[in-house]
């Protein structure tokens, strides 16, 4: 399973790799056919993701990949569509982890992440190294 | 080079199988870093198509790929992307063709595609075949 639109960038090459199949998660109103939705925050508000109905079959254990976790809320909510087809959610799947976030701990499942440790504002940090304050 | 969103579905593995890198063309504002953009015609008005500055080198042979063509409006504005880099169009790939559109005739490359032939409104069809009217 990939979200849109960055996680289309690598989630159907790794499902052939797998020899597995992708299940594309998309936006509200953009997958045709018969859907199911769930809710996720966005830092601006309530935004919906969609996922067509018996894409996943129960008992499918299943991927989710995505090229980013944040504070999780869109990787939660594919954790969810998963869930509600009766699949089995095995792992989530990032490229990049921003830590400080603590998206992962929003998640139902491990987390394997290929970069981490981004730091929180590079401004932000330049100001506490001024006053000699160690974040990290 | 794959058009957001749908064109991300099937770019990078074929560009993975040709051995060849991946340029994303994404909708204004989405790409990070400097741009190149072009507009392109939608049925609803216009909209903005980007590429980052330096994605293709000039003389780069380049393979624009995406889900459906239609009227041609985004490939042909994918196809103006590459030739602003200098860059060398070769062909265009797409699953589906609309072909009533004529939407390869908007296009100054090789059109591939692997089905074709789906017919002009399936209700409007129906009733020119209640009148004998042969379309095809």
């Amino acid at each position: 399973m990939g979200l849109e639109a960055r996680g289309f960038l690598f989630g159907p090459s790794l499902a052939l790799k797998l020899g597995a199949g992708f299940v594309p998660v998309r936006k509200a109103g953009k997958l045709p056919g018969e859907c199911v939705r769930v809710a996720y925050e966005k830092e601006y508000g309530t935004d919906w993701f969609e996922m067509q109905v018996g894409a996943i079959k129960p008992g499918q254990r299943v991927l989710v990949v995505d090229d980013i976790i944040a504070t999780g809320g869109s990787a939660k909510a594919a954790g969810e569509l998963v869930e509600l087809s009766g699949g089995v959610l095995v792992e989530y799947v990032f490229i990049l982890e921003l830590e400080f976030l603590k998206g992962r701990e929003a998640l139902r499942a491990p987390v394997y992440t290929l970069l981490k440790g981004q730091e929180e504002g590079l401004e932000k940090k330049e100001d506490e190294d001024e006053e000699g304050v160690e974040k990290y």
